[in-house]
């Protein structure tokens, strides 16, 4: 391969002096040593008593193998960083690595600034060794206690599409990212390689990946470290990146590959960055990343017990335990412990020594403070237009057909418009930002897009600001990412689909539960906001495989404080609804509204009323001013709140004299009680609503047994009778999508008769009205393939 | 680069003969007339008269954009079918393309004798463009009603997973894998192209992956059709295939070049299944691969409106609609449905011509009729050990600790060797088959693995029969696709993650649901079995972003007819339940037991009686014999069975004239109603084992809601308080996390007298005395690391 084409490489010159390589390795000793003796050490932090039981935790936990690893790369970072100026911050993808990132931070002084208790000195080591991964202590992972963190690292896959999040819109920023052969074989990592076809040279900062081969996982070989270089190095050559090798396992030759591969791709990383902005080359750049192959468990025990350790999948956790037991064990550790020579590291009173405390960067240049990593604190609220500004003119409920989220979608276009300067706003989803009418967008912006373009494209660009790739994986990732640093963004999806990052929104969610709780030097980051449409009950194109409301039972299984859920009926509330979630702080708001034209329900100073509490009487609905409602029809969602009006609309003309209540709810929250959520309805106010013993008729959008969850301590629960989806579903008209899961206004006025055995004679007849035309619909969709018109185009007659 | 590396390439020879040109065109032809037909007509289907409104679909869906590629497809796979005599079945990624595999089926006979209504005539062409997408008849994907699908396509991301499941162990089949350029932007298809270091060229048959670049998705280009082809080729090179590719547009030349490159793979893949299994060679080979690169809605109109649709993403759906008020469609309707020249294609009668019909490969050789894609057709039965062999020798209950899965395990390790000549039972999970305690299986086979080997490895071998990569993703979908070919499986995993697969998870229960109720000819397939271990109260090296128990609740959102819970207590129940899982079919089954050691209650006998019902009172553990009990505490899960039974022993201890009675749940589904679900108890005796006015106190392994939710309509409801995780928790001690919880002895102890207000005096006095030993709790652990010995220890004592 001749030079013109080379594409990857090992560096072979040697930057580092004798004396820098002696530092070097002397600050990585300290690094490793912290980490040992945060995995197994109680007391004698500096080993200056001989080691006995006493000493070590009784319960050895945490993870050695990937530790070395991490450190090493901490200590070339530092380097960089203070050469060169640099901001970075660190993403250690394997994050049960906990104890390398702890002890680094620890090193450069920002742990103790952040927790003062855990001071430079011996006391202070000894309390950073006894707190981790123990009772009042720390997690053993790099968690949001850790400072520096953007990312816990405990369920793998999502480090790199993090880092990419990170650096959008911070063109400065360099997020190092490891990756481990581990985490390399999930699928979301995999994908999010290709990140680098959306990151704008110009105006965004850089990723820059260290894929980690130390060859193992719990019991396994990786499936990247045993597969030839040249597959290997064409496979990251096929993602687009310059790969670089550093590959050994000897400590000073490793020293100065790793220095002089660090030089290399900082410089080239600067050239790039030099090309597209001052150059303004279009190329879409090969971005560097650095391939490291090192033992698992580096400088750790060879061998326990006449079995291989290091370089070996036996270091994963903890290499050893059983000190009291195995008489050999404490003295090994005694041994390793020493091999690092703490006391050629630290001052007699337990400090780094001068000559190392200098290797690290200086203030906000250390990783463990940068404040991009604290993203709360950079926070700049969004500039917000007038949301009412954007209303609906609705001057009858009912009569008008809109699309809600393409009023939602002039919103957004005006939101990325007003905060264009400040470029803290992007809109994430897989490929349906078009298709779910949030089209308005392209006016002012285009899609992030830096592969090659044809002519006949339209709305891609290199600083386009709605995030698209068909990887719901990604678009969360990113969005974290971006979140996490400070920013602000939303993610639009496929209601079905948003399934597929079930796990990541539960890892967001403990993130928000634990720093806005129990950290608070962690300032409050911006909401997570996801806009669900397409949603179950209209997949008139695709059927069964993509009906799904599941997602809302899964996040309320998440802590009350965090999560948030709306259904907003029409466009007008969901304008309402989209102001608040851009508005808020540490949430996840769920927002689940429809894309399709629907009948439109309240103005705008209607809506403003009713989305303030977040549930109400729809009055103008209802019959039973001045006296007790004989029934309740309560309705959450688009489709059941047509459904209830026009089985309301049934029992008008059917049954004129029974009084009904009509409630709508947008805040599915406030059905809790109040000690549950703390948008839980009062119960005093909850009652006044729903009376202890009038039935209740709810169409709800999803599983209806989360209404049961949400209302098993209210009064009227006893007489709550739910309609939703009950996963009957197949291609058909939207109606019958509601005839399918008994949700439609024929049932609805038969779950009425049901509920109230005093009508009757004249409601048995009904009935059987309400299943002549249950059969009469069925008769004409399997005749006409589409709904009746009287079904498609009812509207709501006040009578 | 030099034919000796060559790695990749596109052919230039021209097979066919003109004729066989023009017939092969034909056969395209008719495939996409009857794809376009299907979502436009209903009725006029040979074109006879001229078109008019009345024979056009009043609402017009499905897609047509990756249709015609899947067409050209599968003609070209029939046509090397035919002439080697193949195993072949067709996996279709985008499976929206649904009109195209429903033609094909239709044009090889296998649609009819599936669906004989749906006739190999005029009539019948006309059913068949009806009933698509439309009510009453069928889904627009290729759903579990298409002939020859294991894969409904319907969420991207799992085609390419699913055909390695479906090869493995059957040395004669290939899978032919379409994979869509949107769905290779998904995370879970860009990791599973490594499953190729899985595939045992001797045993197992082979994938043979046709990437299809047809540029666009549903409004955006695709990441891999615009990166330079430098790139796409090192990319595939690197997951280790040799790609080829058939690039173009004029079908004529595409017809010889797709010949051409067919030939050359199927004759590759012939070549290395001969080195492997004759000359046995044992380097990994580099298996074939195709790009197809084609318009987009290929041969359908190049403009609508004067806008690009062919080759653009305007072809996604159905390329133009509004016949009725665009006078122009209808005849540009019909001028692309004439240009297929149907009377070419079809005689008088609407039958493919007998020139063309003979393309079609005959018999079981027919995609559609080719037994492995009906895999319950094939299904044997596992052959079982008798489980009570594994017994544990529990002679008192509590007294004796042991690890339930690792008895799991031996009993897997002889169903893997009984069922070792049918090779028809593998086990599967991201890397913890060992730490899981299923490390038996060890001593039967190995993990399968065609990557590189060190002398060091264990248990890695080409034919291992367990399969472990780190992708929950690729688990899975490699589960499903062997489950959907006839075979069985397990899969285990840390119950947190599991949430990575929970769409999966979805899909695969609702194709169950279509398939056991709907499909009369699909043949019941073995369940899907997940051991869910490594729990959410057992997370000592992790802590809280391990936590998460919510699978369940994910799991019964869906239909109670396909789902099934288990929480065996110890090792016995869970050898019961494990033998009734891998026996039975069309289901979905989640066991959730922990790995750790912990004490064992029931003998074999025992557990064998309560397994039997799933629900059932301790007789040993409760005190009501011949009277009304004052209290009921029961469990469900191994930890809360714990704790449930400590408290039992201070209650006893504390207050020795309290009636209680202890009840354990396995089958969390008799909770339900039988009205419900159908292993639902009988109210009557539900009620017998629950009195309506007896105050519970529930500790439940999960989320504390599910238990209100699944037993709101039993009567003991008013009376039920349940303790289950609620999101709290840390790296701490195994009987922290309980406390943390509210689920732990003392606190159980407290709820049992705040459920009995006549206790009196005596009652506030224990209630003290709990509280008292929780700050001893707290004080013990903070200062040394671990639970207090009389927790540690504590062993049931019946009094």
């Amino acid at each position: 391969m001749s030079d013109t084409t080379r594409q990857s490489t090992s560096i072979q010159c040697e930057p580092l002096s004798e004396e820098e390589v002696q530092l070097t390795n002397a600050y990585w000793r300290a690094a490793n040593y912290l980490s040992v003796g945060q995995i197994y050490l109680l007391d004698n932090p500096m080993l200056k008593e001989a080691l006995t039981l006493e000493h070590v935790k009784p319960r050895l936990l945490g993870h050695w193998g990937t530790t070395p690893g991490l450190n090493f790369i901490y200590v070339h970072l530092n380097r960089v960083i203070k050469r060169d100026d640099l901001s970075m911050i660190y993403l250690a993808g394997p994050g049960h690595g906990g104890p390398g990132l702890v002890a680094n931070t620890y090193l450069e002084g920002t742990y103790s600034e952040f927790y003062p208790n855990i001071s430079q000195d011996a006391e202070g080591m000894k309390k950073l060794f006894r707190q981790f991964s123990f009772p009042g202590g720390i997690p053993s992972h790099v968690a949001p206690e850790t400072p520096g963190s953007i990312h816990e690292g405990g369920e793998l896959g999502y480090v790199l599409s993090h880092a990419f999040g990170a650096v959008l819109d911070n063109p400065d920023l360099i997020a190092a990212c490891v990756v481990g052969d581990g985490e390399a074989e999930t699928g979301p990592l995999a994908t999010a390689w290709h990140s680098n076809k959306f990151l704008n040279p110009v105006s965004d900062g850089v990723v820059l990946p260290i894929l980690h081969l130390n060859g193992y996982k719990i019991a396994n070989p990786a499936v990247l470290s045993r597969i030839s270089h040249d597959e290997l190095e064409k496979l990251f050559i096929g993602y687009g990146y310059k790969p670089y090798f550093v590959e050994g396992s000897e400590p000073e030759a490793m020293h100065q590959k790793m220095a002089a591969t660090m030089e290399t791709v900082v410089a080239e990383i600067k050239t790039i960055q030099q090309e597209a902005r001052v150059h303004v080359s279009r190329v879409r750049p090969r971005w560097p990343m650095i391939v490291l192959r090192s033992p698992k468990g580096w400088t750790g025990p060879k061998e326990v017990d006449g079995k291989k350790a290091e370089d070996y999948w036996r270091s994963h956790q903890v290499p050893f335990g059983n000190l009291a037991t195995q008489p050999g064990h404490l003295l090994l550790l005694e041994q390793w412990l020493k091999s690092y020579k703490p006391g050629e590291l630290f001052d007699d009173n337990g400090a780094l020594r001068k000559e190392l405390a200098e290797l690290a960067p200086e203030g906000e240049r250390r990783m463990g403070a940068n404040p991009h990593a604290n993203g709360g604190a950079l926070l700049k609220d969004l500039i917000m237009p007038d949301y009412r500004n954007y209303a609906l003119d609705v001057t009858h409920p009912g009569q008008s057909t809109d699309e809600a989220t393409r009023a939602m979608g002039k919103l957004l276009r005006d939101v990325m418009k007003l905060n264009a300067k400040a470029k803290n706003f992007r809109v994430f989803g897989p490929d349906e930002t078009a298709s779910n009418r949030l089209g308005a967008l392209f006016e002012v912006t285009n899609r992030a897009w830096q592969a090659e373009t044809l002519p006949e494209d339209e709305y891609l660009a290199t600083d386009g600001r709605v995030m698209e790739i068909l990887s719901e994986h990604t678009c969360q990732g990113w969005l974290e990412g971006y979140l996490l640093t400070g920013r602000h963004g939303l993610f639009s999806c496929y209601e079905a689909f948003i399934h597929i990052i079930d796990s990541m929104f539960n890892q967001h969610a403990k993130w928000l539960k634990v720093t806005s709780k129990e950290i608070p030097w962690r300032r409050p980051i911006a909401s997570l906001n996801y806009l669900l449409t397409s949603h179950v009950w209209r997949q008139d194109h695709n059927g069964f495989s993509h009906q799904d409301p599941g997602f809302i039972d899964h996040v309320v299984n998440k802590k009350a404080d965090v999560i948030r859920v709306y259904l907003p009926p029409d466009a007008n509330t969901l304008l309402c609804v989209s102001d608040k979630c851009l508005r808020s702080k540490n949430l996840v708001n769920v927002i689940v509204a429809g894309k399709q034209p629907q009948l439109q329900w309240l103005s705008m100073d209607a809506a403003i009323k009713h989305c303030s509490v977040g549930i109400g009487i729809w009055e103008w609905a209802s019959n039973d001013r001045g006296g007790e409602p004989d029934v309740l029809m309560a309705c959450a969602g688009d489709v059941p709140t047509l459904e209830i009006l026009a089985a309301v609309d049934l029992l008008r003309q059917h049954l004129p004299e029974l009084k009904v209540r009509v409630i709508n709810v947008v805040d599915l929250m406030t059905l809790q009680p109040q000690s549950e959520h703390p948008h839980g309805l009062p119960d005093k106010d909850f009652d006044a609503l729903f009376p202890a013993n009038t039935p209740v008729i709810f169409a709800y959008h999803g599983y209806p047994w989360l209404i049961h969850r949400l209302t098993y301590r209210r009064l009227c629960h006893h007489h709550l009778h739910v309609r939703g989806y009950k996963e009957e579903g197949t291609t058909t008209t939207p109606f019958d999508m509601a005839v399918l899961n008994d949700l439609d206004r024929f049932h609805l006025v038969e779950d009425v008769i049901d509920q109230l055995p005093k009508l009757g004679a004249d409601a048995a007849y009904i009935k059987q009205l309400m299943r002549d035309k249950l059969i009469e619909h069925k008769n004409y969709i399997v005749q006409y393939g589409e709904d009746m018109a009287e079904i498609r185009d009812w509207k709501w007659s006040p009578r």
